[in-house]
């Protein structure tokens, strides 16, 4: 008995979104707490949103530009209609995108106040209050991603033009990220500098003129930052599934296209919203807890449970025996679902490595950077063996699929798509987690500047140490689904090439001409050996590739110490200038310092945004299609491992120093102390700017090769 | 008319090492100096000898027991006559090895105090006998080299036994980098930390305890090490270059070996000798300069233009027409030479960019860790761009040999170790611009701990200034020659792997069999489709590949941070128990500080020596040797940028501290001097431990997977 599964994934991301709502709501009856607690929040939250306003501009001329160069390169290669499909559907994904960061920004701004309010009651208001908050925005994210691939599946029935969705949404991304990763940083440090080294001030001392800018910081970074940025990863990953469920299809069926091959990535992220329902009410109810981490984490672990238990029986009743799509088997239906199960531990583990590596105290730059580079060890190792697992088991689903016999390799490659699935059908509630840091951080930041009572600074600080590692679980998350999902979109991408070689543009060809799916088949046998390791166009792509993401972060890095030392500057000019600042008498200036941060992270923002667009189509036109694949995968190789050195490293310098800061070795106010300071200066960029961009640049990469294809195929340097 | 290349290579080879001999005793001519400069020398000269010896032991033992793996994996899937050939090459690759180790060593030892005593006459003379110290360790690293490539392939005229001697060679080379890395910068930092930031001493104090340990550093780490580490790159590279020159010759010429076609990397090195003499008498003879780098400069400049003369004549005389290789023509002995010049010049690119990146002075951590980052783009492109153009010249060597014809790709491969050869043709006076840095390093040292008078100082300053530059650019040029290499390395292993599919184990099989070469030609245009990028064996190999570099700069880096805490409690303990020794009148106990630098380096240096061992060998056991050679590639890959951002960003953090200290942003004992302090504490083991070490790992990884193929020819889980 069929049916559209369209109509299952729009209902349950239109059912995502309305919950989200309703949670924002839910926040909205609580209080905002006294004058002065309002009148800081009205600076953070006009702050953060004048900051929005301006970057959405800038990204908006970047994106238009952009649309253009589609519009051109596919009008000039295959058809202008083609290229206005695909050109429309990466402005909605650029579209989607920033509306994902500012519903993300709104809801986090939305609860932090209230969250400081809440605390005068209990600790466990004030986090249900910010769980209420990073609910909304893990809910948004998940169901507009979902969302915006179904309407755009149902429109154009191609996964192929839905490639310009996925570069529209990671485009986006990356700015947001990196500019949000600037203007935090450089807020946080030139905070820092001053404030705690020189001026001896605490954390979020209202004296400190850029201590607005700090807390606008992490809701531009963290928030508006990571929910782009996470928008995009699910839209990658979805996409790159149904770009895999279609060729599959098409070659086992001869021609024609099984609806639940393609979206079947869909199907799971919706079963992923329901997960995420039932996880979010666990984290919400458990009021009982001594560690603040307990409730969220305990959300996660049934979410986990219940889309385990969802996936059994989608895969089932799609690939079971008598199930929806033909010729499936028990066995079969075992066999996928064992995959996704791989995916789904593998996310786990990552969470808990990085519990384990961030809670480390490096005492100095060196063991920090030693413990980052160390820890880079596992998760890629486990990435490696959920790859192993979910490509043997894809094979024997291959094998016992009749259609498909002989087909190992795109029973494999299924297999690992099915794996990603996995690993991402929790993604509802490690947003969760995720937007709550930065929204108990400024409840803090609140608390602190407002001179709120004593009582509700200490029922928020532990809240605040909860926020930072939530942020880093979910920063190893994301790059481990990073690394799945960019293999994913590699296999992708080779499979486009063989149908764009085939000269399959219009989908509805196969049905008219009965050969296609053969020469489909015939051109994707072929195409291995172009992508043999030891050809020239492959290595020095592979070499281009892996150098990227370092001078890419170097670049973010350098825009940092820029923005840093500016804020450095005004930050002492004021101290000099407004008399009675440093006593407290006088109020600092701070919108000028968020004008300092958002100027320069504006400006700052577009080297390192404008590598990683340019990088592969140059390398493209000149050496074409294996080039550009090897040069994706070269980036992914050594992406991750610079990544988890940079946000595990960092983190640790991070808690270092707030270990000295407890009182460990002297405390505050030694030598021991301002090394860690200095340690933090490079350990911030590193965890909150360069480290959490890397994954969005190599699905950046990723979906430009995707659109990109018709350019690459005709290269102007070809090897034998 | 037709003579054996080996006779030239061999008698220039021993030409070598007589000069370098030569050199030695040219020294040994100059005076030791004053008693008290005599006294600190031969403690500086003890300790490292004491280290060496100690460390050597260490070596010898995991030499041993890796030679008995290397005969049982053998005597399992070949036989043990061919095992016990390729142990001999292996325990020979790591005696040489370390021989070279000693002898470089000796020549700093040799020359360091006498460059002291030296500039009492002027800094010419001072500059002069340092020269010549370094030149007698790049002298005897490349004839060394020679020769022991030259009398095994005598022996056994097979270059696929040779492998063990690389492999043997890398790994003494990287226990040496590591072990004298780990010493060098665990005394440097130990002794800052102390001496500079709590007791404000200047460098070199002769009451700081660990100055000794400091300078002892210097010779261990940068001369023993570095000497070990060229043998293995030099022998390395030759060696790829004579397996791939094999196979041509096979394929070509039918199963017949032309001598040429392999021994012609060994002819290149060869007239790199006759390059260096001319270099040194250039570098030595200039007496006259403002900048002290120009002498060395100058010599690096005519050395190249030598070296560019005699391979062309090389060239001409072997491929032109009526060469010494028959079918040769006018038109394939200028493509070859092509290649040749493109990596000539690619290496002397990466010479000036070194020069400008560590010139730069980042004034932060952050900074001098983006400028490390972003460095590594210009060096890859270079790289990049040589393998490009040479490959292709390869491509039209292969068309204009009528025998070639239709080989393009072995054409184009040979044209890229053409293109090493040529980059590598003046290693000899780039390997004497870096022996002569610790020299003067030294020379500085112990001048400012006996106290010599103000003149001498002033006239061995700027020497030291030069010692920092010449170091960083020759880290610069291996890095980039290693890129090179590696590359070719994984093409050997490929056609090495066709060779053993074949079952050409014995090379005069081939003469009885005559369709072996055929044989041999198929199996390899086979290979291609084992090795493509979206394979999941080859992907799961890179992404563990790539990972590799960062968790063993991790374990290294740790073990500096361990040795350095080591460090600093003896240092502090020896200020606090020794009466007298803050004020100057009581010796501190220099033996003991550097009886503990020995003590955590040779302990510390197993670790992160292992990983790249054990590694290879369990991903090829179980997945196969398409794995292993992804992994080496993904090592290639991501190790390139690592290594640049470790040494060129360490040496920016360097500068940044020397700056401060010669009285900019307020000089010593401000918070900025503390903070640069802080900063060099991770610089220094980026750039002196970790950094240099990566290139050694890389080509271990290649030669571990040339020697161990048979082992990796039956895996345990295949992929279809």
């Amino acid at each position: 008995m069929a049916f559209d599964p369209l109509i299952l994934t729009t209902s349950l991301a239109v059912a995502g979104v309305v919950a989200a709502i309703f949670l924002v709501l839910s926040v909205q009856k609580y209080p905002k707490g006294n004058e002065k607690m309002i009148g800081i929040w009205t600076a953070i939250r006009e702050g953060s949103n004048a900051y929005l306003k301006r970057q959405f501009r800038t990204i908006a001329i970047i994106a238009i530009i952009i649309s253009l160069v589609i519009l051109v390169a596919f009008g000039a290669t295959i058809n202008f209609t083609y290229g206005g499909e695909i050109a429309l559907s990466f402005l909605l994904g650029v579209a989607f995108s920033l509306f994902a960061a500012y519903v993300a920004l709104y809801s986090a701004t939305n609860a932090n106040v209230r969250s400081t309010a809440a605390a005068e009651k209990s600790t466990y208001e004030a986090l249900k209050v910010a769980t209420l908050g990073g609910g909304a925005l893990g809910l948004v994210v998940i169901s507009m991603s979902l969302l915006g691939l179904s309407l755009l599946y149902a429109a154009f029935r191609d996964p192929g033009v839905l490639a310009g969705f996925g570069f529209g949404a990671s485009l986006a991304a990356l700015f947001a990220q990196l500019g949000g990763g600037i203007f935090t940083k450089s807020a946080d440090v030139g905070a820092d500098l001053v404030g705690k080294v020189e001026e001896n001030f605490p954390e979020d001392d209202p004296r400190n003129p850029a201590a607005i800018a700090d807390n606008v910081g992490d809701n531009v970074g963290d928030e508006a930052g990571r929910g782009a940025d996470l928008f995009e990863s699910l839209t990658a990953e979805n996409l790159g599934g149904m770009i895999i469920g279609l060729i599959v299809s098409i070659i086992i069926f001869n021609g024609v296209i099984n609806p639940y091959y393609v979206t079947m990535p869909l199907i799971v992220r919706s079963l992923g919203i329901i997960a995420t329902f039932v996880g979010l009410a666990v984290a919400v109810l458990e009021k009982k807890f001594k560690n603040p981490i307990k409730p969220t984490r305990d959300g996660l672990l049934v979410a986990s449970a219940i889309a385990a238990i969802l996936m059994f029986i989608a895969t089932w009743y799609v690939f079971g025996p008598g199930g929806l799509s033909p010729s499936g088997s028990d066995l079969a239906a075992y066999a996928l679902y064992g995959c996704m199960v791989s995916g789904l531990a593998a996310g786990l583990l990552i969470v808990i490595y990085t519990e384990f590596y961030t809670g480390s105290n490096a005492k100095t730059v060196m063991s920090g950077n030693a413990v980052g580079m160390i820890s880079s060890g596992l998760p890629v190792i486990t990435v490696a063996i959920a790859l192993l697992i979910s490509f043997g088991l894809g094979e024997q689903f291959a094998n016992l699929i009749p259609a498909l016999k002989g087909e190992m390799f795109l029973g494999g490659v299924y297999g690992t798509t099915m794996a990603t699935m996995g690993m991402l059908s929790t993604a509802g509630i490690v947003l969760t987690m995720d937007g709550l840091g930065p929204i108990v951080d400024n409840a803090g930041g609140i608390a602190e500047m407002s001179g709120a009572p004593e009582i509700i600074r200490e029922r928020i600080e532990p809240l605040d140490a909860l926020g930072n590692t939530t942020k880093a679980l979910t920063k190893g998350y994301a790059m481990g689904s990073a690394a799945l999902a960019s293999l994913l979109l590699f296999q992708a991408f080779v499979l486009e090439v063989a149908r764009y070689k085939a000269g399959i543009i219009d989908l509805t060809s196969l049905a008219s001409n009965p050969g296609l799916a053969a020469t489909l088949a015939t051109q994707l046998s072929g195409l291995g050996t172009f992508l043999a390791l030891n050809r020239p166009d492959v290595v020095i792509g592979a070499l281009i590739g892996g150098m990227l993401p370092f001078v890419f972060s170097g670049t973010a890095i350098n825009a940092v110490a820029v923005g840093a030392y500016r804020m450095v500057e005004e930050v002492r000019r004021q101290l000099r200038e407004i008399p009675g600042l440093r006593e407290g008498t006088a109020k600092p200036d701070y919108a000028r310092a968020v004008d300092i941060s958002t100027r320069t992270a504006l400006r700052l923002m577009v080297v390192p945004g404008i590598i990683p667009v340019v990088a592969p189509i140059v390398v493209g036109v000149f050496l074409g299609w294996t080039a550009v694949g090897a040069l994706v995968v070269g980036a992914t190789i050594s992406a991750i491992p610079l990544a988890i050195m940079m946000m595990w490293g960092g983190a640790a310098m991070d808690n270092a120093k707030k270990y000295v800061e407890m009182g460990h070795f002297g405390g505050k106010n030694t030598e021991t102390h301002a090394a860690t300071v200095v340690g933090d200066t490079v350990g911030d960029p590193w965890k909150d700017t360069a480290g959490p961009s890397l994954h969005i640049l190599v699905k950046l990469l990723n979906t430009i090769s995707l659109v990109f294809i018709p350019l690459f195929l005709s290269a102007i340097i070809i090897f034998h």
